[in-house]
């Protein structure tokens, strides 16, 4: 029997605390840290970044994104980060916002949550422009496997309001119809905390109830973006904080490439949060 | 100077016709042809759907799902195939509807719109739910290397419906919301058709007059997902139909793994839509 999601990210929240360590190897921070951007910059930057990461948060949340940009020599890397987060006690969040209709999704499915591929992570982040029924087969992927997915909600910067805030034909906002749908999803099957949702620390509190969504919280936002440990504080009452992670990216590698440094961001990053969260 | 990509679009369509190839390597199409779904099995289906395309259709787009399913070693796949449909006259639409906030989209744009990335198309398709304002970064790209982004407007499958149909504050649907943004966009700079959109065959017409996206139309769901030329047709005027790109995936790898049985099946297809079309 395979452990769900929502369990295994509870206990390393639980013995780590709610710090998820945002590896954003752009070009601008390889180069912050005096390293040149190519290959071997990337490597430098994100084993510097999981080194930092080891028992000081519950888990790492690399952006595809900056992988991508070197093709298939960056997925290497990328596939070595998820070999070597695996043994080091590290839950990794696949920060891939991916999502498509029918079929394609088993496709993504296999690629970030299926046991035999080299990009297997333990969660996914995704989108759900194409509905929610729409990525189904992500969900049943993850819940087979006791991996997780994370569906954007209402997102930490200000052009994503317009849309994430457009009602429904039954008046319903768009951010609450996917909390409301992903609760559903979760209540429905024994996933336990399957599916989670991305939710910034920028945004209001939205208008249902975070406690009865059943799967984790993703809280980008905070550090770099404007939002502090306390907004994530007030965002979430008591009863709805136990399984909510909190990213912090540019907070920790701007004070690197130094180790030690890093380590110390860390490790405060992790305390101010905890106090805030407790 | 750069030619803009929609008029090296209307070039192509203006020459081969509206046909766009859909190169989908599911487990199911790839194990359809009695290949094993391996990396070699990958590299089959996608040199043969390659083939089949040549001097039939204005454009392949590649289902990136399916070659990430088997991390950098289906990137590499990508890679040649990308590498190889330069060299064919061929437009290739990278169809990863990806999409985030901020600077990661500046990670997407180097990795799909940049000349020096092993992954370059010569257009990326993406998802607005972050807000059309987040993607501008793929924009700009676009832009200043003659790509094109095509953003999701509305998508084929029923589930996305709801979503997309939901009402801005302003009451204005999200998909014309959408439509317009990238039309407004497009009118702003003299980009020539960098920005097209999705806009699948199954649904109807939307309120927001197509003539005006000034833009390129990328369109699904023609085939086996149920649509005919003849609602492509009717889904456009005449005065939108200079730039709209059918893509038709299993009706014609389903005719395969045969290279004449698929050019065939190709043809057939590139007559029916340029009659509906004409």
């Amino acid at each position: 029997m395979v452990e769900p999601f929502g369990l295994r990210l509870r206990e390393r929240i639980d013995a780590f605390g709610p710090l998820c360590v945002g590896i954003d190897p752009s070009r601008i921070a390889i180069e912050a840290w005096d390293r040149t951007d190519t290959v071997e910059g990337l490597e430098f930057f994100t084993l510097a970044m999981l080194e930092a990461s080891i028992e000081v948060a519950a888990a790492i949340k690399p952006q595809v994104a900056y992988f991508e940009r070197f093709g298939s020599a960056g997925y290497r890397i990328l596939e070595r980060l998820l070999s070597e987060a695996r043994d080091s006690n590290l839950l990794v969040i696949a920060d891939a916002k991916r999502g498509d209709i029918g079929a394609t999704n088993e496709g993504y499915a296999e690629a970030w949550l299926r046991d035999r591929s080299p990009l297997c992570a333990d969660a996914v982040t995704v989108s759900p422009y194409v509905g929610l029924g729409a990525l189904e087969s992500l969900f049943v992927a993850a819940q087979d496997t006791g991996r997780g997915v994370f569906v954007l909600a209402a997102t930490s910067n200000s052009e994503g309001r317009l849309l994430q805030t457009a009602r429904t034909d039954e008046g319903e906002r768009v951010e609450d119809f996917v909390l409301r749908s992903v609760a559903e999803r979760n209540n429905r099957d024994d996933g336990l905390g399957t599916v989670g949702v991305v939710l910034g620390a920028t945004r209001e509190r939205p208008a249902f109830d975070l406690a009865l969504l059943g799967g984790p919280f993703l809280v980008p936002g905070v550090g770099a973006q404007g939002a502090t440990p306390s907004d994530v504080g007030r965002l979430f009452v008591r009863s709805a904080r136990a399984t909510v992670l909190v990213n912090i990216g540019r907070g920790i590698s701007g004070a690197g490439p130094e180790r030690s440094a890093l380590r110390d961001a860390a490790q405060r990053w992790r305390d101010d949060l905890s106090n805030c969260l407790s």
